[in-house]
């Protein structure tokens, strides 16, 4: 018996889980699990399910892909490993989350490599036999990020993970990679967009900080939320403190990120996510 | 065009979705959010859907019935008020909550009555005009119950909500409300079972203490559990510190789950929940 | 034997909790718990103590003046209940939470009246025999505000609470009642200022609210923060439900600020609080 | 100028503020931050001060300890960094937060050395460096303890970290530790004692499941509570499931309570924990 995953995200019409469950009960699927949305505002249909049985992938997405063109579908079972390159700069703290847990398999993909403009990630890369890349920062920003490209496309990554790296990508690079990198912001987006966003909190005097992951899209800081989760925090906080405390959950929030991108939970709806748990 | 909801809880097995999203095409419905789980221990299939169109109840209904004899199955906007009466003893402020949340259509539910074995409830019920019944307590447990059932039955209740009741009722009586009961324990369940847990957190010299709202079956504090949350406390917190911050907990969590109850997203699963949300 | 408690913001120096211990053991007074806090920033010294002893106020506070002539200082045996005036408009649920608090001895103060521009709160006002006034709105903003004024300044209140009232008080307005105006808005400040933040949470895509409680300068949204809280959504929650599960949260921290403030537990330190808990 | 924390526990009596105080400013010392708490029931009085100044250690050491003989009494400038050994089987975990944080910085401790009964650990601890000690389980218990007391006596460790330690040690092992092994449970504690935890949770059907750190006594999962944490679950979630996500809370809540020992905050109050934060 496999188990299969499969994503749907479309237009939103009546009849379309009749029609899906339709195949799958040719096939003698039995689904385990299923969770479906429909956005009012966009007319969008989002749907997730888990199911159980004899088929074979391929037919199944033969005749899937007649009722539902644009259902993108896989096998769990046969699941390819996600590869994942990670960005860092001088704060390693989520890079040493992931590079943990893909160690202890609490984090099912394959780090490809570890790019950084500075040293100061490689120790820690090498401690878990992950190739590490120093790509200098150039005066020429696309030149720089032209070093980066034709060092990570070989690689064929599936994501890529901005773990605290501290320089802002171009629209041109990130076009490259729509929907495919995931970046920690140590903020409670939309609070405290930019640079520091510890000092600003520390400023206004906020009693709980945040982190956010999300999507990169050509501006910054305002691609679709994936997860956030936030601390207290309290007047005896310096802002170095809160960015000492602020790492717990910067990590936690990273990690769980990636684990539902890679565990095919998450789909896009505009600037938004749809995030099945 | 009508919204109704829809629950489901069977043994499971292949086909039943695909079942009942044929019903519902047929009649031209559309499915805006569904929900399903099926436990791999028990094999129950559970589902909960809402779906629109212009059908109209009874026909769907005899539709599905032919599909699924055990659907449980109500049209939004007909929707039936649920009735409550609420059970309370010294301690106000889950009752309290509960007035105060009916009264500003926080809940959608009718409060038909207070009852209690003391007095202390009355000035707080008449403020917002539900009828008060005080019970006295006799020496015998029985009869005390007989007259509360004499009371409650012509109130033709849907469910009992027992607010901070500090009263336990004989296995016989539970058994006159099957899933209909629901409890609110002022602790982290299964910690401190029984009397005086803040006294019993205290002692133990816990972080962080908790409620429970569950379903009443005839074992004290066993029953399936609906809902839970904590907050946090620290080594300054006197038991009485404690009971005073867990009201807010507890006033919070037994309205959440009346609230899941009466809009049809618990259903029970042997002795757990499966809650939709 | 009777119970203080001793509130000192002051320049800091070294020596300070030495005088003041000083005075108190020649007292022969007893300190329960004491909290202190030096921001290194502002150099200000903030101090919470409480302690007990036979001694008598009067004599007490002359001598604790002489070291420290603005220590603001009050026992609590003989606690003059806080005198509050709350604003609303229409939505209920905080004024509710407040009224219901109240009336079970949760919140220690005297709740002298409900002030509104409409009429929706009179009916909860009133059940719990609390004055409500109405003081429509004109075309000349300042007009508005003299009535409103010429209203509750025979009341002398100590505090201001705006619980959801939704109308922006001019800096004049604000001007009388320096760090005595507590309100609730219904974000996790500094995200969403301004206009329809749940409409704004929805539109970003956030899967987290907040609310916030702070003390009103003439900036709006932009006074001290005396407390946060927030809970998950996600992406099923349209904003209306963001509203509607934000209403608890909103509750809970005006709440909470307003029991902090009242129980003598919050400074200010520019545009910061200082809470001891 | 020097930074120095000290730490108080002993019977209560009116003036020892004024006493330590008194000390330090003779010292010409600022005191930077200070918490104090008097346990009523057990009147045990606990402080613990952060104060800056040019004394020298021993000067200040020997004259607070006329008043005080019982001060534990450190300058954090010259603090030795706590020496851990930390244990561990199979679930990895625990430990590897424990290597990762030491290795970027964010706890202030040396690690000394790995133990456990089976060889899971050793790859992770040589990654970071750390020596790794496999001693086999014998069938004579105490044999094999007096083998583990043994290798770790040479060591001169200041505490002991149990994480996920599967092991129960002995009353007569642990007396070699007083206050100084620190255990993380993979429940919140009193609930679910013993074996399985998340086993029992799933069975009970609880909403959220919890960790907690603490000393160890002789009573297993008795000793004082130093942390604990939670994260919601619901009834999607297998036990397998719940032990996963468990995992997240475990490492967090083990790190915060070795962080809280380390930077001298936590006091022992009978069987309860003084957490100053």
């Amino acid at each position: 018996m496999n188990l299969f995953v499969g994503l749907i995200a479309c237009e939103d019409r009546p009849g379309l889980i009749h029609q899906i469950t339709g195949v799958l009960i040719r096939h003698k699927m039995n689904i385990i699990k299923n969770e479906e949305f429909v956005d009012r505002e966009s007319r969008r249909f989002f749907m997730r399910l888990e199911f159980e049985g004899d088929a074979h992938e391929t037919e199944l997405r033969t005749e899937l892909k007649k009722v539902l063109p644009n259902m993108s579908f896989c096998e769990v079972k046969s699941f390819k490993k996600p590869r994942l390159v990670v960005f860092v700069s001088k704060e390693l703290h989520c890079l040493g989350e992931l590079l943990l847990r893909s160690s202890i398999n609490e984090m099912n993909a394959e780090l490809l490599a570890v790019v950084s403009q500075v040293e100061d990630g490689r120790d820690l890369a090498r401690r878990f036999d992950v190739p590490f890349h120093c790509v200098p920062v150039s005066k020429d920003r696309r030149e720089h990020e032209e070093r980066i490209l034709q060092l990570i496309e070989p690689m064929n990554a599936d994501y890529l993970v901005l773990a605290r790296y501290m320089r802002i990508f171009t629209a041109e690079f990130v076009s490259h990679f729509p929907d495919r990198m995931i970046n920690i912001h140590h903020s409670f987006l939309p609070a405290f967009i930019g640079k520091d966003p510890y000092q600003q909190a520390h400023e206004r005097g906020v009693k709980i900080i945040g982190a956010t992951a999300h999507l990169v899209t050509e501006d910054l800081d305002e691609g679709p939320i994936i997860e956030q989760d936030v601390i207290t925090v309290d007047h005896t906080c310096s802002s170095a403190e809160m960015a000492r405390r602020g790492q717990d959950i910067e990590r936690l929030v990273l990690a769980r990120a990636v684990n539902l991108v890679i565990s095919e939970r998450v789909l896009v709806d505009g600037n938004k996510t749809v995030v099945f748990r």
